[in-house]
């Protein structure tokens, strides 16, 4: 049987668009040295650095700063198993300036909770990858289990 | 003003319940020194780890196969930003036992994306903490911004 790899490595300008189109990504980084993964609101600023809006009192955020981090987002559909995957690792900074911390705030970008004045985390992508998962899988997979399985 | 904090920490028992209501997560390893994020489907098994399902040729199992890696599962709602995260540390290994292997494919769990026959990884949560994001948050953000700020 002809098999058809519903897994397609997407390329690093597909990814960076693909993470414009969703409001919350997943931060991967270090807590009592193990892996944490947290929620988090962001969005791509136009120099193409992903900004991470967390809580003023964010431990993740001090955890972060000045660090390489993770950064993972995604779109899946169960119904179809179809979707797509990007994952980003780069340099996390706490964003310090005054002006633009107010810019970030105006411009409307909240943690994914409310809470006091946020803390803005800026991650400079360094590595870019991604896949995209056609929904040609999910037929396979509804298949009967082969006879000589 | 009175701040009510919408982030809840939820016990143990409710992340366990929570994990079985959603049939993906992401699973955290470590590749090329770098933490690794990948989407997969899973299901928790009566004895309470979770059994991941990969592709027969995933790179993903045997990087997982005898470490400690971190698993994370939410459902958020960006209209509302409420929803849950779970996040689990555990022993991961490849189930090697073919009738284990046989139960698990009969009763129907598959790699998100189908292909030959999966590879399954059963992780032994020793770590489990999650969240639920109450919507009281998406009503404190929508507020316009403090004249002091």
């Amino acid at each position: 049987m002809e098999y058809e790899d519903p897994v397609e490595e997407l390329s690093e300008a597909e990814c960076r668009r693909l993470l414009g189109t969703v409001p919350v990504g997943r931060v991967v980084y270090t807590e009592h040295a193990l892996p944490a993964v947290l929620p988090v609101a962001f969005e791509v600023a136009q120099d193409g650095r992903l900004v991470l809006a967390l809580r003023a009192d964010s431990t993740t955020a001090r955890a972060l700063d000045g660090t390489v981090a993770a950064f993972q987002a995604d779109v899946l559909d169960p119904e179809t198993r179809s979707g797509w995957s990007v994952l980003v690792h780069g340099h996390a900074e706490v964003v310090r300036d005054h002006l633009a911390q107010d810019g970030l705030y105006d411009a409307g970008l909240r943690p994914w909770v409310g809470g006091p004045r946020p803390v803005y985390v800026a991650l400079t992508p360094e590595l870019v990858g991604g896949r995209r998962l056609r929904a040609v899988g999910a037929t396979a997979a509804a298949r009967p289990a082969p006879a000589d399985k």
